[in-house]
């Protein structure tokens, strides 16, 4: 399955996709920084980061999309334009009718590492190994971007065509 | 000109239209709150929103966008799914091509009462009073929608129009 996952953020937004399947290393196929200009007004700043969404979600055709999600006790400052940023991203998914799945920065880290607390530098390396880079992605951004698909391969993935198969048993709702 | 202000929320977001020009009382022209269950997942809800957003401006056709503008300080628990909510409703806007300005919600409350610190039933009865509706707008954040457009009509409408000539005048931006 193709992942691709989305660090979201207002100023610099991470994404990465990964080909894989669950418990075996998985395949980069792209990552990008999708940058606005602080300077800019919000709506500009949304719609570009909605269409480079849109586009890379159209020329990578993945299976799925993995989003970061967002808690109110980060940075206060820079909160409200990731949340803005990570409804953008989720959006951009589901507008293209795919599955979208948020994953908190813990599940992210257990799953890439081992360890919830895992640290940026750690995550970095993980990336770098599990993908097998010459060198770490940068910048973290892109790491991060990811790791969010490398979790979703290896735990959203089965979740959420389990999930699916059990909607399906169910009758599906339609809505 | 006519203003869609928006009231962002993701379980219960307001939308309220109305005519106007500045220092002139307004008109209704509509108002809706669009809806989305918490019982479903969150790209279905952003998705709903977005598509309900997107055709009332296209069934609306307004000048201009106005969205209360989302702090970190407000309900906890609920904040990230109003800035969420919020940015959707910001790129529905731009994604339109249309002016969008965001306010505080004092900002609103001193355009539409005189205060700035004016308390919801205040709100309403002035919103019903400057459109002459017969009765309050129901729900609430209905009212609350239409007091951003009547803001906008009042003070950022003849704003936008001035940083527009601004602009224009300092040869433009075309990002």
């Amino acid at each position: 399955m193709r992942v691709l996952g989305v660090d979201p953020g207002l100023t610099r937004c991470g994404v990465g996709v990964v080909e894989g399947v669950p418990g075996r290393p998985c395949t980069l196929v792209a990552y990008y920084v999708v940058h606005t200009d602080p300077e800019d007004e919000l709506p500009l700043r949304l719609l570009h980061l909605d269409r480079s969404l849109t586009d890379l979600v159209a020329e990578h055709r993945p299976d799925a999309v993995a989003v970061e999600r967002v808690f109110s006790q980060h940075n206060v400052r820079t909160v409200m334009g990731t949340a803005q940023a990570s409804g953008i991203a989720v959006l951009a998914g589901a507008r293209a009718g795919l599955p979208v799945q948020t994953y908190t920065p813990s599940e992210v880290k257990a799953a890439v590492t081992g360890s919830g607390q895992a640290d940026k530098a750690q995550m970095t390396m993980m990336v770098t190994r599990l993908l097998r880079l010459p060198e770490p992605p940068r910048p973290a951004d892109a790491a991060d971007a990811l790791a969010l698909a490398i979790c979703h391969v290896w735990r959203g993935g089965t979740r959420s065509k389990l999930a699916a198969a059990a909607e399906r048993a169910r009758g599906g709702r339609t809505r």
